[in-house]
Order: structure tokens, then C-alpha cells, then sequence
């Protein structure tokens, strides 16, 4: 039958305790969510839901076509302008999602012939735009520079590094100033996801990139979601004009993708713009980061320094850590779970995601629940 | 320079008359537009546009997290269930675009081992799910029965074909009924794409894969999108629920990317029931379609005779249908401009989509500006 070897996969992640189902949530529930990635708690301010309201009235529903056709609203424009001034950079170019920003950024800037150097702990974004693009993939270790030296300097012709700037899973930094070294030394571009830096690090929530001095130039390109800290949907490319011109020209989920709904448009500019005005909230995030970290830690759990939003707890297998976020949740408390194939090394974790809108007594709440159900 | 190349491709595309540049529009304006793909009228429909904000308001302006930690609201549960209700599917998944719902349902039912018979026509996000996917691809000629059965027919083990049910350039329809036979012969699966027929073709627009009697078995998995008919934005896939449940757990573009917004969700879920009470909506865009065409040919153009809502007219070359697309617009009309490389044959053409909402004056209008622009 076409489609049978579908059963004996889901028989094999059945016995091995990682089949996935989904759990749909209702709109009003007393479970306090540190499993999103809504780090700004900006997801049902009144103002970006407000801005996704008049964004859906002022233009429609829908983009109702690809970008270049009549998917690019002035809205559209207004936001990418504003997303780049924001950062730093000359341009940005919005997509549907940060997913299709990156397959976007990899593919259309390494053509073949290219050499793409490739951190192992990349998100599947970034991978799969590895796969997709026609250069010669090389992957390095977690945060290899001098494997990224080696690298780029085996190679002549074009060539780019390919990297997050936090990495999803443990809310580690990439070692963001060596890399772009080891670009240097070697005219290599540098392609960052900043997906959980923007709104976390750096001035104002700017970005681990802008963090870095990065941003603006010639031979950088950030990548981030508008899905993480504004709060609604999509991607952008950040870099320079001649770069997103030409991601205009060749960029496949680009050209051939529906535009970004209005709404979801319109409601991440409603979060930039309250950013702007409330540098605080990012702050506060890797504050609210911290000290959950310095509680977990005393109370004698193995989590990870944050260096943005997320505090990795690891947990002793798979089982327990499905077992661990079940009991969390059983007690109020909704949190992330990562296991295989989603963890890069094996080691499965909780995954605790500060919000800047914790207030201190939903803080003392998630750490008392986190240790009271420990494996 | 890093990214220095990109100059060259730049300049050449210029001097070919091949550049692309983006088209802010404004919120009113007084252009007719047969452009886009909101095939139904429904992107501004009051009820749809409400259906956007009053979800909004409801779950926050974005899904705060992917499908399997926090992006599954019930309104997400609502729209799958109702999508797959209305198409005779089993069960149905929700994407945050078709591009997302195509390289996911490609990928993750052609693993290592397996053939993937691939129609040359087919839109960019199949092709790329071709090229992302662990299977052996196999190109056949555009709707060619003979040799999509000779392709499978040297193979042992899984395989799938895939295709378009409505080719977006030409607006012509695949032949379902040999394709899915060629399959049925080898056992193998077929995933069709129904984004341009979904809410035109088939009984109250249920689809041409619906149409043709393919929805609800076994061996077909049918993708669309909430992008045209809709008039909304994201991406789905219906089938059995065994292959739902195969894609929840090994879609990477699932599994690894922010669920849709909800504003997104609710204003696809209020069009789609408003299709169903008005189902007149689905016959009439096929009207408008046919009657451009007989005016369009009557006028002594060359266009090619609908089976959806896309109209197309050849041009003499590249340059006369940017140049005639402009004076088109002028003229007070939008109308598509298709050209290498979206164009599989090379031929460039005017594309030209009916709506369900035009009326007689504007139908007038529209072939009188086509006809007296000819290059």
C-alpha cells in the first residue's frame, strides 16, 4: 500500500516514547506559559492586537498574491523600512516566515560553486536551506571558529558562514566576533539567524548581531522572525540594498510565496514600534532570564547560563523529560520539552523561556513547580 | 567583496530586461486588479477581514510558538477539522504558507530509497520539496501519463508523484484521472497540489482533486492553500490521518516553524464557511473565466482556454509583456506578468485571473484595456 512504511515509523517512535501529538489550547487557561517564545509578552498586547485588527480592515484578509505580483502593500513597505532603521541595516525584505526568510538567505546567496560553512547546532531553517542551496555544504563543530578558518580557507570563490546568533535549544551566543573574523580573513559572507536575539540582546532589544557591530555591513546579512518578540508571523532578511535586491530576483520562497498577511504585517509593526518606546521589556527578559537560571541552579537542577531568553534545564533521557514537562504541566505550569530529533546532541531537555511580562510571584510559581517535579 | 558576484547577476539581468523590482500599493486605489489570486473576492469580504481581527482579539496576534509546544490553539483544531470536512478528507494539518505545506508533505513522504515522479510544470515549492527530500527525483513531461507510468513502473519500493492539480502559469489542469491511475497500478501515493483550485474548481469549489474523485483515499494526499480562495494566508495538507500524524511528527517544516497566526487562521476558517453557504461563489469565478477567454480570442488574442480562474495570453517576448503588462496598468488594469524564469516553456505571457465579485463593466473594462494594449 503507498504509505505503509509510514505505520512501522510510527510503531518505532511509539515504543521509543517520541511519538508527538498535538494539544490544542484553549483561548483563557490558568497554565502559566514559559514554553513559547513570545519573550516580550507582546503576542495579546492591546496595541499589536490592535495592529493586526486595522491592518486586516485597511487592506484585507490576505496579501493576495506573491510579492512582486500585488503581495506588497505600502504596509509591507512601512514595516521593512522601519525593521532596517530598527537594526541598523540598509534593507529588509519580509517574508511569510523566519523559515522561509532563511531557505530565502542561504539559497540565494550561495550559488554554485560556493562553499557554505555550516555550525552544527543550526536550526532546521538553516539547514535545510543548506541542503536546498547549490554550494558545497561544509559543517563545523558548535561554535568552531577556528574549524570555520580552516574551512573558508580550503575554499577560492564565493563562500559564506552560516550561523544562529542564539541557538534555540540551549540559549547559547555563537561566537559572533570570530566568525565574522574568520569571514574576513577570507571574503567570506556571514549569514546570522538572530531569531532569539531581536528584542532580547543587545541596545533596546536590537539584536545579538547589532550586539556584535555587525549590522550595516557589506558582507553581513541577519536573518529573525517577527513570530518570537513582536509577537505574530513571518521572517525578514536584514543587509544591505544590493543584497535584497537581489533575494527579490532569486530568492524562490520569495518569488514564488503568497506576501505576509496584512495582519501579521501590521502587528509586528504595533510591536517594533512599542519596543522602540519600551526598551525596557528587553532588559527585563534576560533579567527575568537570569534569575531563573540563579534559582534553578540552587536548587540544584542542571540548567544552562542563559545568554538571551531561554534556560535550558537537561534532564537524565527523553522519557523523563516527557515525563518532567508533563508533570509541570499537570501542576500549572506549561513548559518546552526537547528530545530527538529536535536536540542536536542527544541530551533532552526542558526548555524555560523567560517572558519580560513575569510578574515575581508567576517567577516563584515555575521554579517551585520545576524542582518539586524533578526526575 | 563577499556577496560581490551578485553585481554581475544584477547587470545582467538589466541588460536582459529581466529585473525585478517591488510595487508598494496603496490600500484604495481606482486599478482594477486582475493580478492577484483572490479568486472569490473574499480577501476584503467583511465577514473574512472580521474573521482575521475578532481572532486577533481572541488568541493574540501570533501563535506565540511551533505547532507542537504552544502553536496549536483549538481555533487552529476548528480550521483543520472543518478544511478537511469540506474537501472529504480524512484529517487536515495547517501551515504557516503553501510553500511551508508543500516542501513538508514532499519531504517527509519520499524518504532515502523511494522515487519521486515529478511533473516539469510544477510550482517552485514542489520542486524544492523534490530537491530537499531524501528520494530519487524523476522530471516527466507536463501532464505526461505515459511516461509518469513508465517511471514508476522501474521502481521497487515507495514512490509518490507529484504534481499541480491547475498549473499557475497556464491555468490548465493535470490529468488526475491517469496520473492517480499510474500510481494505483504501481502502488504508489500521489500528492497533488490544489492551491489554484481549491474554491473554484469542483462541486461548491471544492477542488479539482476533489472533482476527480481523488480526495478521501488512502494512497492521495491533497495541499492547497488559504492564500487565494480563501483570501487569507497559510498552507494545508488533507489525507488520511495516519499521514497527518506522519507529518506532525517528521515535517521539518512543521515540526521546526511558529504555527500559523491566528488572525490568519480565523479569517481562512470565516471564508471557507462562507463558501459553503454561498457556493454560487465557486461556479461564478469559472464564468468570468470563460468569458474573458471567449472575448480575450474573440479580439484575436492568443489565450488559453480556462479550466480554473487563470487566464493566460502569450506575448511576443520577454520585454513585449512587461511593456504591454505596463500599459495595461496605465490604463487602469492589473494584470499578471509572467516570464523566465517563472515560466517553464520560456513562452512570456500575460496572466489574468478572473474574480467571482467582477462585474459586467469591469469585465468590459478589462478586455478593452488587454486588446487595445497589444504589443
Amino acid at each position: 500500500m503507498a504509505f505503509g512504511w509510514i505505520d512501522e515509523q510510527a510503531d518505532a517512535r511509539r515504543r521509543a516514547g517520541l511519538l508527538r501529538t498535538l494539544l490544542p489550547r484553549p483561548a483563557r487557561t490558568r497554565l502559566l506559559d514559559l514554553a513559547g517564545n513570545d519573550y516580550l509578552g507582546l503576542a495579546r498586547h492591546p496595541e499589536v492586537v490592535e495592529g493586526a485588527a486595522a491592518a486586516a480592515r485597511t487592506w484585507g484578509a490576505g496579501a493576495t498574491g506573491s510579492r512582486l505580483v500585488t503581495g506588497t502593500t505600502e504596509l509591507h513597505s512601512t514595516l521593512e523600512r522601519e525593521l532596517a532603521d530598527f537594526c541598523g541595516a540598509e534593507a529588509a525584505l519580509v517574508f511569510s516566515s523566519g523559515y522561509a526568510a532563511n531557505l530565502a538567505a542561504v539559497t540565494a546567496l550561495a550559488p554554485h560553486g560556493s562553499l557554505i560553512v555550516s555550525d552544527a547546532g543550526n536550526h532546521a531553517s538553516l539547514i535545510d536551506g543548506c541542503r536546498l542551496a547549490r554550494g558545497t555544504v561544509q559543517v563545523i563543530g558548535h561554535g568552531d571558529t577556528e574549524g570555520a578558518r580552516k574551512a573558508l580557507g580550503t575554499h577560492d570563490g564565493p563562500a559564506v558562514l552560516v550561523c544562529d546568533t542564539v541557538f534555540s535549544v540551549d540559549g547559547d551566543l555563537a561566537p559572533l566576533a570570530g566568525y565574522a573574523a574568520a569571514c574576513r580573513e577570507h571574503g567570506a559572507g556571514l549569514i546570522v539567524d538572530d531569531a532569539h536575539g531581536l528584542g532580547v540582546v543587545g541596545a533596546g532589544g536590537r539584536g545579538a548581531a547589532h550586539a556584535a557591530g555587525l549590522v550595516g555591513a557589506d558582507d553581513v546579512v541577519v536573518t529573525a522572525t517577527l513570530s518570537k518578540s513582536l509577537g505574530s508571523q513571518g521572517g525578514v532578511v536584514l543587509g544591505p540594498a544590493r543584497v535584497v535586491h537581489h533575494l527579490v530576483n532569486a530568492a524562490r520562497t520569495f518569488v514564488f510565496d503568497t506576501g505576509l498577511a496584512p495582519a501579521a504585517a501590521g502587528a509586528a509593526l504595533a510591536a517594533l514600534r512599542l519596543l522602540r518606546r519600551e526598551p525596557w521589556r528587553a532588559d527585563r527578559v534576560r533579567e527575568v532570564a537570569a534569575q531563573l537560571h540563579a534559582r534553578l541552579t540552587a536548587a540544584g537542577l542542571d540548567a544552562v547560563r542563559p545568554q538571551a531568553a531561554v534556560v535550558s534545564v537537561r534532564a537524565p533521557s527523553a522519557r523523563a523529560a516527557v515525563d518532567w514537562a508533563a508533570a509541570c504541566r499537570r501542576a500549572g505550569l506549561a513548559v518546552g520539552c526537547f528530545r530527538p530529533p529536535s536536540v542536536p546532541d542527544g541530551v533532552s531537555r526542558l526548555r524555560v523561556t523567560a517572558r519580560a511580562d513575569l510578574t515575581p510571584a508567576q517567577i516563584d510559581h515555575a521554579v517551585r513547580v520545576i524542582g518539586d517535579t524533578r526526575p
